[in-house]
């Protein structure tokens, strides 16, 4: 009999952005896993469990924690916030868990920053969108740029994921150079800072304004293409249909 | 004051998929305007309301008919499958809504098809991608190629939406050949049919041998990238993690 271990997206953070799949499987498990922020969120909602945490870039012990616990028959969950599939712990999880033919993993989607952002934002997301984070810790500056590139010549929207933190100063700037070679300087631009959890603020500035915007790990960036307007204070990408 | 009119992602469609956000709203509202498709796969969970459906291309009729019905005073739900700002209706309504001063739209997110599909797949979408819609109906071919071409050229894995219909036979196999310009044939290609409904399934082959599957308007893929895997039959993207 395999073990299974689910990985499961939480969404934003809040309660009332989780689905129904993932709250009954959060609900039925003995042992929830996650990094300490993501636990504290949603530990008052499922008071009754074992948890277990690992600090930021512990991702691969975090794994091994939840295999040695689903393998002594405890049911275990391991948390992502947003998709667990997206920028989220699902896939070194399985690669952990290829070492374990007993161990099953299985993947709860969850509501992604690009999506939930979105939604505050109006509806900037509508046409092709590309998802791009701009973080070097695991994929190279190189790649990053060759992407940002492809994307703004194409003239997709862009989603970027952590835009900053305080080892990654500059890579914000950086990437609207990189952007602003293809695009317009007056493209808006929606940031979405906290979604779902306290200090959820949005703003909506321009491509040409954004390099000087003020953000972190938990703002979420959505920067609009050629066709991206704002209407009643809301950004909207059309996807093309005839209003008359 | 301001009639609202929330424009609700429904996600895959089976109630389980839906976030408590948006059940919430569709219980609160008096009316729920939609697809028929749509509109028959979340009526047994609601069926005191009242209903208005429209067919397929008939969506600037669908958003008209929300806003009279909302200015009546009657509160109105609109509803799109997946993500209602992902390739849904929440561009087009704040489009018609703008000669509405008195109206006021709110997007509330679900759980798209690149996330419920990837989630059956393993875990594709962990690195950067892009979602491009192969439907010409909206967009040129021309602008369509060129974003599948910058993607395949920028390694990005990509989720094609809309990937055939009966009047788009043969946009999923020019797609390939763009794509095989770039990318190897082997790279592990995931394809979903009816994700979370009746006649879900899912496949995975190769993009040398994507263009001769069976696909259509109800089926997502996902062309993984350079580092895409299969690991115990699911399909993974690495993100880059140090296992040892």
């Amino acid at each position: 009999m395999k073990h299974v271990i689910y990985v499961v997206g939480i969404g934003p953070g809040s309660i009332e952005h989780m689905t129904f799949q993932a709250k009954n499987i959060l609900e039925a498990c003995d042992c929830i896993i996650g990094y300490n922020t993501y636990i504290e969120l949603i530990r008052p909602y499922f008071p009754e469990k074992e948890y277990i945490m690992t600090g930021m870039t512990k991702e691969v012990d975090r794994c091994r924690l939840a295999i040695e616990k689903a393998r002594t028959g405890r049911s275990a969950a391991m948390i992502s916030s947003g998709d667990a599939g997206v920028y989220g712990m699902a896939g070194i999880m399985y690669e952990v868990a290829a070492d374990y033919p007993d161990v099953e993993i299985k993947v709860v989607a969850g509501i992604t920053a690009a999506c939930s952002g979105a939604a505050l934002l109006g509806a900037p997301l509508v046409s092709d969108f590309c998802l791009i984070s701009l973080s070097d810790l695991l994929t190279p500056w190189e790649t990053i740029a060759k992407r940002l590139e492809a994307a703004a010549a194409a003239d997709f929207v862009v989603c970027l994921y952590n835009p900053a933190s305080k080892r990654r100063a500059g890579h914000l700037q950086r990437a609207c150079q990189i952007m602003l070679r293809h695009q317009e300087p007056n493209i808006p631009v929606g940031v979405v800072h906290c979604v779902g959890r306290e200090g959820e603020k949005t703003e909506i500035t321009t491509l040409g304004k954004l390099s000087s915007m003020t953000v972190d790990m938990f703002s979420t960036i959505i920067i609009g293409n050629s066709q991206t307007k704002i209407i009643a204070g809301y950004m909207v990408t059309p996807r093309g249909y005839q209003l008359s």
